[in-house]
């Protein structure tokens, strides 16, 4: 199916289902309301899953890694073959991302959706775009096709989870110069000049900012991306990691099923996806607010507002996964405390 | 010992451990700083323990259960007997607390610090100081001597607790009225007027709020109690569950062990420590943001911030055990992930 029939699948939540989720959270044996956005975020999960009767089963967090032609014009501390590597080191369980999963019971996909090398490691899913996007300084970063099949990519992802019994989806990236592309495609559609926008990703000097800034607003200018058309704004600007977490976060609505975003750049393909179909952002859940300067301010462009201020911008899914700790503990508290009169507790009285 | 020879004892944070801990994050294979806050609780950790090559064993939930006498001028929903009654679901394994604590592996030990009645059940600490306190809008709430009885009891258990191979405690406190007593001890040692600081607790009627606020403030206006003496304001307006939360959080700097702040009830009381010894701040981890409207001044006022934002007010640590199972995620990735040389990545620079 095309990206767009695709899309026209999605459906709104199932609001019965959600008034379920919230009487079950109201016969509990607590003052009402009293765990605030746990409780929510267990009725938006029944909306999603169209039941009230709602099971937790396996969390997969999904890492998009891609490298970014825009490396060459000296935007990053370190140099485009850490992309590889950090991969790799996904695959032996050497990364930051590893250990932390763990902690929440997370199994870990590293993704090849656009390395700019071949990559031969066991557990890595290849999935390869192009090596690597074009440097935007020179020319447009990717063709609207390789745009659309890296999207299409994410989505196919998603499917394939849920039919291995994932029932959660985490999204992480790993891709030396992707805060630069996010930084561009993120000015772009939220009209905030790059200069608002543009951080020191993993630690740029302050010549370095100085330079993506102005690399950014060179692109802007030559390109003159429309805001309108995502796809004409990712293949311009953005990058393949970029373009396949948008695809996740559109297959999280298409098959219903939470995803959850990472940072600033999780947090900017969640944009291009809200913008390119606005109903699937009832699918999505933020997490962390990223450290990133514009880390707040991608979250806030959507309506959504973090759990987490841990003032972290490491990437690879690490916010997200202590994000998907939290449906644990709501889950518990859901399934699990006694009501009102197991607890012997005269009902709390909802306020006039 | 007396409680200010105790509090004598307390020793400052080990900078030298803190040091090492910092030089460890820095040679992990990920950006700089990149875990931030993650990473400070860890050095911080470092401190508290004096040493860099850290543990994580045993987690245990305090959880101070009291009764109020304010709650006879009709300051809450429900009546005093909720009180016994949870608490007695504490025990049996029914209570939020008791799902909660179970997903970040945290042991669960409710304390009668002073319920109004005697309290027949399995696995409750019974360290009753009085049978409730009396009602603070016709005399003062207790003795100062049963003030300091309960700040002693505190600092006792979590000595015990030490003992017993906990090192991380999670303070929770069960009390109806306690967000009376909260927001009048608060309202003294802020400065703040009962409006500002006073709201709904577990769902009081708008008429009830009105008095809730009018009771504190005639309390205020009439005992005059001298918010350079802790003992004196607890004493007149505070409860039992605040002085024994108080002394646990005392009791965790002399005994130097992490203890985690939950919401507001807990808040104030973090806030007696740290006015009564200023040195036990670094010892205190806030956890969430309570939804009670002075939840966040309270954490302020001594400089605190938390990790969570998740619109939570129901007590019992269901917060801070959320916020423990942070350390677990930090604790990974400090102990677990690669340094640069095993992870083949040159190491990042520091910013010039």
């Amino acid at each position: 199916m095309m990206l767009s029939e695709l899309c026209n699948t999605i459906q709104p939540l199932d609001e019965q289902a959600m008034r379920m989720a919230q009487k079950r959270w109201d016969q509990i044996a607590k003052p009402l309301h009293s765990l605030g956005r746990l409780e929510e975020m267990i009725v938006q999960l029944a909306g999603i899953h169209r039941t009230a009767d709602l099971q937790l089963r396996k969390k997969a967090v999904l890492i998009f890694c891609a490298d970014n032609g825009i490396v060459a014009e000296g935007v990053t501390q370190t140099g485009q073959e850490v992309t590889a590597t950090v991969t790799e080191n996904f695959t032996k369980g050497l990364a930051t991302i590893n250990t932390m999963a763990a902690v929440c019971d997370a199994d870990v996909f590293p993704i090849d959706i656009g390395i700019a090398k071949d990559m031969q490691c066991a557990g890595l899913d290849v999935r390869k775009v192009a090596y690597g996007t074009k440097n935007f300084a020179k020319e447009p970063a990717m063709t609207r096709t390789e745009a659309e099949r890296a999207i299409l990519t994410g989505i196919e992802l998603v499917k394939e989870k849920k039919l291995q019994g994932y029932n959660l989806i985490i999204t992480g990236e790993m891709g030396i110069g992707n805060t630069t592309t996010s930084s561009a495609v993120f000015s772009v559609l939220s009209g905030l000049s790059p200069e608002m926008v543009t951080g020191r990703g993993a630690g740029l000097s302050s010549e370095g900012l100085h330079r993506k800034i102005n690399l950014i607003q060179h692109a802007i200018t030559k390109y003159q991306p429309n805001p309108k058309d995502i796809l004409d704004v990712l293949s311009k600007v953005g990058g393949f990691d970029l373009c396949g977490m948008m695809g996740a976060f559109l297959g999280g609505a298409i098959y219903r099923i939470p995803i959850l975003i990472d940072g600033f750049i999780s947090a900017v393909a969640a944009n291009c996806a809200v913008y390119f179909a606005p109903l699937c952002r009832d699918f999505l859940y933020a997490t962390h607010c990223s450290a990133e300067p514009a880390g707040k301010l991608a979250l806030d462009a959507i309506g959504m507002q973090a759990y987490l201020e841990c003032g972290m911008c490491l990437g690879e899914g690490t916010g997200a996964v202590i994000g998907a700790k939290l449906f644990d503990f709501a889950w518990a508290a859901y399934a699990e405390v006694a009501d009102f009169h197991a607890a012997h507790v005269i009902p709390y009285q909802p306020l006039q």
